[in-house]
């Protein structure tokens, strides 16, 4: 095997926020972290993504012990360069792989996200805001971008709580339409762990908290790499 | 309102594979049907487009009252101009709008899919091949890109049986994971009809039928379409 990996979250799923080994990554020394705003975002989206990011700061002031507390994950397009075992793809496609959620340049035309990662209270809050090329029922959001979405960060939550993980199930009910260029908080939280089982539920919700749009639970399933790389280690 | 909708599948979610009004088409007297084979389509693709279109053409021989038991579904990258009521989004971006499964231009790179209607079945069978960009775990499909066709292919079955819908639930159990560049049939049959309330059973196979990938179970809810363009009729 040709890579090592730390942790991962969603194997059916998501590729997630971060925590690669920087030094395997295929396409540059420091990859570009998409969380970062950018001028597509709207004032509300920028608002929430400092109220996040302040948290972080505050908790990174009271001391090492609580560093953790809040953190900015980083999220980039592409995950880690795998094995020549187990690969399905051309050199060539592989190389141009992307992981869905980042798969498209254009600032502001698909998923903008920010997310943040409460380790001591086992919560994952994820800054949405959903842009033109997510289109379901005319000037509203595809219920599969939202369900990618909450798939991405609860993926993420149990990833980094119990590393690598897959997707078991994902159960999802739309409560409200949510029109294109909203601005939305994806809220998960841990609900158990049963062994290898990880148990995460979570809530979509117009930026003020106000709306419910969607709410979703999802089993993850702990995994060992090997497989995906078409190894047993 | 300034448009009239024939039917539609999906509201938070879908929008499908063709029943528009094509006068009512914002960028040209003849969109452009997606679905049709392009140059990305691997062998085993087209055989299994061309398997579905003879039935279409076989059932057509046999005369007029039979010739939508099999149907090629159209595809188009928007679904139809909305009214000014209930428009959530300025016009530029309004008019850069795109659905969700369409949005991605470069052939082979994200969806292609092709779906056919049986309406004395009551299935929906799409063909659907999985792109470079559509990646989670390295190698392999995302999740939320799934359920993105599920919601697609179950929510087009849905509202050519009863109209327009919405997606209430999507309960999705992923069972294996896909690689990219897979070929996948997406079965989708009709549960039963309660009221307003449509259920619709789905499962994702290998090419051959020999791998189940992913099972799924939504719910449609038959609505008005006038909350959608922010009038009540």
């Amino acid at each position: 095997m040709f890579v090592k990996v730390t942790q991962y979250a969603g194997f059916a799923s998501i590729f997630p926020l971060g925590f690669i080994m920087m030094s395997l990554w295929p396409f540059s020394a420091k990859p570009q972290d998409f969380s970062q705003p950018n001028s597509s975002w709207s004032p509300e989206m920028l608002r929430l993504y400092e109220h996040y990011n302040a948290l972080c700061e505050a908790e990174n002031e009271k001391g090492e012990e609580k560093r953790e507390t809040w953190r900015k994950l980083p999220s980039y397009n592409r995950t880690i360069k795998y094995a020549t075992g187990g690969v399905h793809l051309s050199k060539l496609v592989q190389a141009k792989a992307r992981l869905f959620t980042r798969c498209i340049e254009e600032e502001g035309a698909a998923f903008e996200y920010v997310a943040f990662l409460n380790k001591v209270e086992k919560t994952c809050v994820c800054v949405f805001q959903a842009g033109h090329l997510l289109e379901g029922a005319p000037g509203h959001l595809h219920g599969g971008a939202i369900a990618t979405m909450i798939d991405t960060v609860t993926g993420t939550l149990a990833g980094y709580l119990s590393g690598p993980v897959m997707t078991a199930y994902l159960n999802t009910n739309y409560r409200s339409p949510v029109p294109l260029g909203s601005v939305l908080l994806i809220h998960s939280v841990l609900d158990r762990i049963e062994g290898k089982k990880i148990f995460v539920n979570c809530k979509v919700t117009s930026s003020d908290e106000s709306k419910l749009h969607t709410e979703a639970t999802a089993l993850f399933v702990s995994i060992n790499m090997g497989p995906l790389f078409g190894t047993q280690s």
